[in-house]
């Protein structure tokens, strides 16, 4: 019980405290007591976070029923995630927060391709895969191959550069979503050759919900929104000298390109997929189904050398 | 996969998102997802804190790696809160964000006993108890004889009013804060007499850091900030016809009045708390060490009939 020495060690910041503590003064107490030996870039966030929470609580009129609910919200938020599902990047995305956040931490220069949300279903360590690999690995859909070269803004090959990609399936779910499911499926690590380029063959993406079986989908359902997103890829390219790329590919002409769940969707990231009837495809594979084509090259920002935020 | 029905239904509100998004558009477009037919209040309160989250994120210039951390921050959040520890209620404390809400909701005529905030220590259905019982049950500390009156505002006593009331232990802690432990001890539920008055034996309060061993203690410390709050018991208390009253009594000249870490101090909930020597105390009893009494009387809100919030 060393409160004595603590005590001192913060008094001076506290001035004033006792005279007059009210939903308006609060606001420069709280931060009054941020130590000037803070960590400056968080002392930063949290003084602009705790400002504007005050506000909104002010604006809204906020009481203290709504006050609890709010916490039992995000306290069921945290304990719905687990190594397999991520509800607060969920919050965070429905809310528009990660896309407001990419947008603004990942704008690139005109030309190269755009970023756009992470999402909660990225794996690290994803299995190695050889150019046009099928690495569907069971996962269930119509056949698609995908081929495209990774390039700078200057038009050079970036070659040996590393893409994670990972999809849904024809099911909307992500092999993470398969509770006893343990191999990766239609998720895999792939790089480009000496020119740069990349394929591989997988399955078509679908349309999927968001998992709503937890408080955000609740939120969106009282919110009365929907928890549909567009058919998509997820890449993530890293190379050598180069920004990271996180991204997705959309399918044109597929639902909900102007209703994502999450506000993922540009205009410069929908691309056509073809469909072709079944007979010989990419790589001299004779398919007995129809199956899918989509051609993509990525535009990687070099002259930033490494990540903007870094 | 009814995605085509969900899409007509969500489809008018999201026209234009393929136009432009990006930090800035997207706040619009995400509130304008809200359907017409939302529940009001929870839609106002989202549609709210959708744009004072985003004009945050935007004025600190939030990138990726910051918005991870935080959401990671937020899991563990909740995940570190049980039956026993509440740790989003800490959070929602040391930002001042429980006071401010309490302060602005919980408003009283000039006169009444102010509020203050409720904290994550209550248990409902605490042990009822007798006037003059010793509630500690065990806990360790001095001994605190407590006693006083509940009225409203007029002067007219309350009768039969229900008085819980919860406080830590000389080591600081609560008796929810002990594992293994499972019965009550310094915590109670008590009525008035007739007459209005209460009165019950229990421990001295204690100064005590609020639990600083998770994700928020470790935010206070990078904040350099201190998890202490000055001692206090804490009483709810519930009458018919009159609004609930949750707020504390403080221990004038103890530690930490004026730096309270969860910013709950007002000057007109501080009491004196005498000390006594060995001796002749209240009710009769004989006490062979030093003790302490406290006199404190509560003026409930009659006027607005039940809480304002309601």
């Amino acid at each position: 019980m060393e409160h004595d020495t603590i005590q001192n060690r913060a008094g001076a910041g506290a001035a004033g405290e006792l005279a007059d503590v009210d939903e308006h003064t609060i606001t420069a107490l709280v931060n009054g007591r941020i130590a000037a030996t803070a960590a400056p870039r968080l002392a930063q966030i949290v003084a602009a976070l705790t400002r504007h929470l005050h506000d909104f609580a002010r604006e809204v009129r906020l009481d203290e029923d709504e006050l609890m609910a709010a916490i039992a919200f995000m306290t069921e938020v945290g304990q719905m995630s687990d190594a397999r599902r991520q509800e607060c990047i969920l919050l965070s995305d429905v809310l528009g927060l990660s896309m407001l956040v990419t947008a603004q931490s990942r704008r690139k220069p005109a030309g190269c391709t755009e970023a756009t949300v992470f999402g909660p279903f990225h794996v690290p360590d994803s299995p190695e895969h050889a150019p046009g690999d099928d690495i569907a690995n069971g996962a269930p859909g119509a056949p698609c191959f995908v081929r495209g070269v990774v390039r700078t803004l200057d038009g050079t090959p970036v070659a040996g550069a590393k893409i994670e990609v990972w999809q849904a399936d024809e099911a909307g779910c992500y092999d993470v979503q398969y509770a006893g499911l343990e191999q990766a499926r239609a998720r895999a690590t792939l790089r480009t050759d000496a020119h740069g380029a990349y394929r591989f063959r997988s399955i078509v993406a679908s349309p999927y919900p968001i998992p709503h079986d937890g408080p955000v989908g609740r939120l969106l359902a009282a919110l009365g929104r929907h928890p549909w997103r567009p058919a998509h890829l997820h890449f993530m390219i890293t190379a050598d000298a180069c920004e990271p790329l996180i991204t997705h590919v959309f399918r044109a002409g597929a639902p909900y390109l102007d209703a994502d769940a999450v506000f993922g969707v540009r205009q410069s990231l929908i691309a056509e997929w073809r469909l072709h009837p079944p007979g010989p495809g990419p790589g001299g594979v004779t398919l007995a189904q129809p199956f899918y084509t989509l051609d993509f090259d990525f535009v990687l920002n070099a002259s930033a050398g490494v990540s903007e935020s870094a």
